[in-house]
């Protein structure tokens, strides 16, 4: 965590300085929070806004070389990529947390039937249940718990009181927030005798690589089969996946999105904020769905969906503005009604007028 | 978990065979994640959609007998409910797991005035408080918290890290999920000089028999008096239940649903995934309110409704359809008053030449 | 928990009596569910739906004081605050439960780092990791987790199964509930060679002076800086507040409400239940936000927002209403557009006439 000047930052991340170069930066903080001995970062966004700062050095693209204004007195450290450079420089003043040294906690409640990898942290309330498999390097936090049966990759992080269900599936690399809960019986159940009676959930969940599951987001379990979530999609907090889910790969949902079940999706899709699918729905590949949409039935590939029922972005984005109209458009009518009878019984007048000209 | 000749399946379900009967089942599968070796069965929703499948038999009603198309070579099974069916044929194949064995862990965080039935399995880091009591054959997962002063029936699952809160009152073959809170304080404040100042909650939570709470769902206690969840009410993943709630029974209810505070429903009301309930609002007997609808005030016994603001299903749909035409609508707008414009002025002429007319 | 006569309770919260004062009451109700053995009040929303009691004692203002009608029993006690002189009196019959005389127990698992204030009170199973500080006077639940380095004042409730990653920040008399998630990782990705890959969330969460947070509810941790929640606000259950927000002071937002990062609020905002806010939107001062809408940008001090895209009440109630004629509307424009031609065809006629018009 050792100061570094404003040369030595930018020899850090191999960019071009604007600036004295001297001036010591001892952290990183946010564009409007920082003070002159901060780094902070300028991107797209920001630009836009007439940015000020009191940071003493700045990243920024070229073409914002000139975005803070002729009276910052900032050095600036042009670079392609301001947020990868921040992230670099982030990291040289607040290195990330060295891994857990806690080992196998004795206070930890691990089935002698379990089997752990090389280096994992298992803390004290943690519960690993029988024959449950995990791989190497992962830390599991306290009352975390791991249901029979679970098979856990290796690198895996399974946060405080998140829990797994009997016989998950958990790839290599993933992380799963605080109170996550992976396997709870999906809400399938037969209406019989004026009664609901559940449908036995005897499937699964199975997550891929590098998945990274929110706080308080629930993955239900299939029927039969898997309910799947594809290598490298992350999802935000409170999502809810139904039972027999199947996404793709490298999606990415906000919070609060709900999935019912049997909903598929392609890879590199994303979800804004408390987006809604109805089940069986498809999620094309490379598609978008905007914040709060509501999605039925089918949102192409490529495609950018929005609004509720969703439907393709433009064409959403000129309907509601025909809709703020909407008051106005009555009142148009209403004139136009008026307007039509007077024409109407001006011509009735005229068509009795000619009945008597002799001409006629 | 024996296999099953398909003969031996139909005998089974006393379904009517369409085919040799000698194929050997050794498991169930989902439609299209089948191989020849796999029992699956056709519902209506799929039967519509062309499926196909590697299924070596399906279970389907005599309508859908040729849905599955010519080259199929699956042994079908006939059977009025092929879903009911195809349970019966799963536990054959999957029998539910064997109930715990473990008994009353010594390492669960039991009080000695707590009180517990007959064959009740309670895990290492469960937590027990004061003056509990707890029926026959319940079984308590770890990290579950039961607040002092709780009554539990008999046959309660209450699955890891959920927590009850004091005082509540839960009926018999009640499934609280993981992680769902019952009973924490309702949103309730009163506003003096400028702050918000808690009203304390002296009420409780009041769960009948064979409710379902899913995992992350919240129900909060009442004022006073009792939040109430009715007998067969099913609640999915993450749904909110404000304080005094009343709900009725085998009460339906998808994922993120929320109720404020207040609101009653009648008996089989269904909703759909994060629909919200304003306060003090009705749902009557037998309605269903759809996926993300808003609703105030009553939705009558029986009805249909949809959007937001919630109306019923039909009109909702007209009114939405007509807004899809809002743009042309205004283009039509448009065109008219320049038309009507026009006719007017030429009208105008004609009544100037009226004027020069001899007849006139 | 004596019985007290009505008069008695007249003269707790010096009340304007009127009845004999001589029925005896022992506990308080709810207005529908009292007996005539039982307290309760009438709050202004009662008191315009032509309300009915059993009750024996009823608070209520004196302009209700004939809301209950001629055939009301009830000893009536009119007073200008109902529900403040009923929480008094509430109080006398349901003493808040004694703070808990556990002290700090034994099978809690706390760091020797840690430091407690005076006569904090934590349950077995709860988790207070390497150098916490922790105030006077604080409750720490069963299965609670306090992570690393958090820094928590004095008369905090921490309820069962709360998480708090480490190196937060919480004020005084802050509560906590159950599963509440402070200061999980941002959803901040970088989007490099076809994958998400984590931007590090060093950053934390201050949580001010007399802060509730509801049950579920997640408030993630800035990347730099501090995710802030302003003193004297209320968060109600299934809350989601993003990475890099501030909340200002007394803001209320109800259930399942969802912040996206970056949002900034004034004081004495409220927002209704499932109200979504897109990032970088700013909540003025005073502004309301209605249930179920949607935020982008900005809402004016003092303004009350509501609807999809949100806006001004009034405006989008006159939409709402305007849209509800949209069916009606289409219909109106295809008659006018059939009257027009007829018009257009009839004055086509005239001009025919006039060209053989002797006079023209």
């Amino acid at each position: 965590m050792t100061a570094l000047s404003t040369r030595e930052l930018a020899d850090l991340v191999g960019g071009d300085l604007q600036g004295q170069g001297t001036r010591l930066i001892v952290d990183v903080a946010a564009l409007n929070g920082a003070c002159p001995e901060h780094l902070t970062f300028l991107d797209g966004a920001a630009a836009e806004g007439k940015p000020r700062t009191n940071a003493g050095a700045v990243f920024l693209a070229e073409k914002h070389r000139n975005a803070l204004g002729p009276d910052s007195t900032a050095d600036l450290i042009i670079t392609p990529a301001p947020l990868d450079a921040f992230v670099k420089a982030m990291l040289h003043y607040r290195p990330v947390a060295a891994t857990p040294t806690i080992g196998i906690s004795p206070s930890a409640r691990i089935s002698p039937t379990a089997t752990l990898g090389q280096d994992c942290h298992v803390f004290p309330g943690a519960t690993i249940d029988e024959h449950v498999e995990i791989g190497d390097r992962c830390v599991i936090h306290p009352g975390a718990f791991i249901g029979a049966g679970c098979r856990i990759g290796d690198d895996v992080t399974i946060h405080a009181n998140a829990v797994l269900y009997p016989k998950m599936l958990v790839g290599r690399r993933v992380i799963i927030h605080a109170t996550a809960v992976i396997g709870a019986d999906g809400f399938g159940f037969q209406f019989q005798n004026g009664q609901f009676v559940r449908i036995p959930h005897t499937g699964t969940v199975r997550i891929e690589d590098d998945v990274e599951v929110g706080a308080g987001t629930t993955i239900d379990r299939a029927m039969i089969g898997e309910t799947v979530v594809g290598a490298g999609t992350k999802l935000d907090n409170q999502v809810m996946i139904g039972h027999n889910c199947r996404l793709g790969k490298h999606n990415a949902f906000a919070s609060q999105v709900g999935l019912a079940g049997s909903v598929t999706t392609g890879d590199y899709v994303r979800c804004g904020g408390q987006v809604g699918v109805a089940d069986h729905a498809h999620l094309g590949t490379g598609c978008s769905v905007g914040g709060k949409a509501g999605v039925h039935g089918i949102v192409p590939d490529g495609e950018d969906y929005h609004g509720y029922p969703a439907g393709p972005a433009k064409e959403t984005y000129r309907i509601a503005m025909a809709v703020q109209k909407a008051p106005e458009m009555r009142k148009q009518l209403r004139v136009l009604e008026k307007q039509v009878q007077e024409l109407q019984s001006r011509l009735a007048e005229l068509d009795v007028l000619r009945v008597h000209t002799p001409a006629a």
